[in-house]
């Protein structure tokens, strides 16, 4: 099988790096470089990352006037004065081709230094606030954008059972527990976002079970670019009303929640939702 | 109408005190103050809050030993070694009655410092790990916990209008987006969450709609002790089978998703769910 080469970039968060999540890295770093990608990474506790965003992340502001963090942010990225940590961020999402986020779960989300290098690192006019904005185009966004062409994945360990994550499970569901990730951090600056790749039980993991685990992620990171993306339903392509910026009533009639902006059933144009996907995202 | 005073604890996340986020927080403490209440205040930007979790928030351990974050702050937490800013945070939290975050929705989730209080704050012990695990309990949490008896509520401030959060809404219903942090972060650890008290648009609100503002904040703010709390199923109140720690197949039959672990419908034993509860859950 044709293997394109790409570029990779891997953000990674945990504090330890003998850890299960510092063995993962390592191995997804050697694994991807093996198969002929070019691997950066980003480790966000090795790397100290600045992990609030305050008015200090805008160069060029008067310290006495009043931080708005939307339009300083945006000056600073027009005028080449954001603060070189996320100015170099922004240029290393700007090199890959796919982008995999690699963390534990850590109450049923990012680590806070990961989630600050979102709020850092997508600023106005680069992870949002791109494109027009009026009554009939609200922005580039939720599969436009500045990432748009480029993939991304989760990788994530988690300690608890894979069952109390399921569809009836207290945790709720984990396609819904990362909604707001793969749909509101990832799809919407214009990213084609794989299915989850997720570990449970993490911290029960033998000898045995760590090979395994590496067995399977290597298989999903050799399927980086020929995986099928999730099918989140793109917001300038028809399927909304514009302002309100709701699903137009013949789609998904009736329902509603995170579930419809994934389509589902067969379009007229565009492509048929694969197998994979219906799978990974059944409620 | 009777007034219960209570001990209430605002922690706070915003980067600019001259924010409308930061004169919310003020109406709010002088609110609560005015009504009886005593009131603490963790402003986490003025505090300099340490955001990431890591290996120097327990005290004791030898430098050179693997970090494990749950196991070693769950032995600083027993031994009284804790950092003082954890341990502080800790003990604020037993004090208060009531628990409110205040924050903006950054990426549909908290910022990335408010995030690092609840990663570091609610360590093993504390936040979870509380109770018997076995085979037939599996810990005091979802109901039960350190924090049981207590009340929290969020009070949001978002960019974006309320139709775009709405059930069929493109960034999907906020209760979803939100189930994560009342479920997952107040709920879990014994936490009766109030329903959210959410304000849209907030980047363009003028003086008359920041007075209206006030006025349905304060309404929040004074019925603190009397609003019925979301009706979050508890884990352990034989709702769930264990140790799958799915929905029993006769409640909420068919369903999935975040809504089956709130209840609905009358139970034989318990309260009956208020109209509001239902309102604000309605998917």
């Amino acid at each position: 099988m044709e293997q394109r080469a790409m570029n990779v970039l891997l953000v990674y968060a945990h504090p330890e790096p003998r850890s299960l999540n510092g063995s993962f890295k390592d191995f997804a770093i050697r694994r991807l470089e093996a198969t002929g990608n070019t691997v950066q990474v980003s480790d966000l506790y090795a790397m100290q990352w600045k992990a609030m965003l305050d008015a200090n992340d805008s160069g060029t502001r008067h310290s006495a006037a009043r931080f708005d963090p939307s339009l300083d942010l945006r000056r600073a990225l027009e005028s080449g004065t954001l603060r070189a940590d996320i100015a170099g961020e922004q240029e290393k999402l700007r090199w890959a081709d796919a982008v995999i986020l690699q963390f534990p779960l850590w109450w049923f989300s990012m680590p806070a230094i990961l989630k600050g290098w979102v709020d850092r690192v997508y600023t106005d006019g680069f992870g949002f606030g791109v494109g027009e904005h009026s009554d009939t185009h609200w922005g580039d966004r939720y599969g436009e954008g500045v990432l748009a062409g480029k993939r991304a994945m989760l990788v994530v360990t988690i300690g608890g059972w894979a069952p109390h994550y399921g569809p009836r499970g207290i945790n709720g569901p984990i396609d819904d527990i990362l909604f707001p990730i793969q749909h509101g951090v990832l799809f919407y600056p214009g990213f084609e976002v794989l299915p989850p790749h997720v570990i449970y039980r993490a911290n029960r993991i033998d000898k045995a079970g760590f090979a395994q685990a590496c067995a399977a992620l290597g298989e999903r990171l050799d399927a980086l670019w020929t995986t099928a993306p999730l099918a989140f339903r793109k917001q300038n392509a028809g399927d909304y009303l514009i302002p309100e910026l709701t699903l137009r009533p013949e789609l998904a009639p009736g329902r509603s929640g995170f579930e419809v902006h994934v389509e589902r059933e067969p379009r007229c144009s565009g492509r048929e939702p694969a197998e994979q996907d219906v799978v990974s995202l059944a409620k």
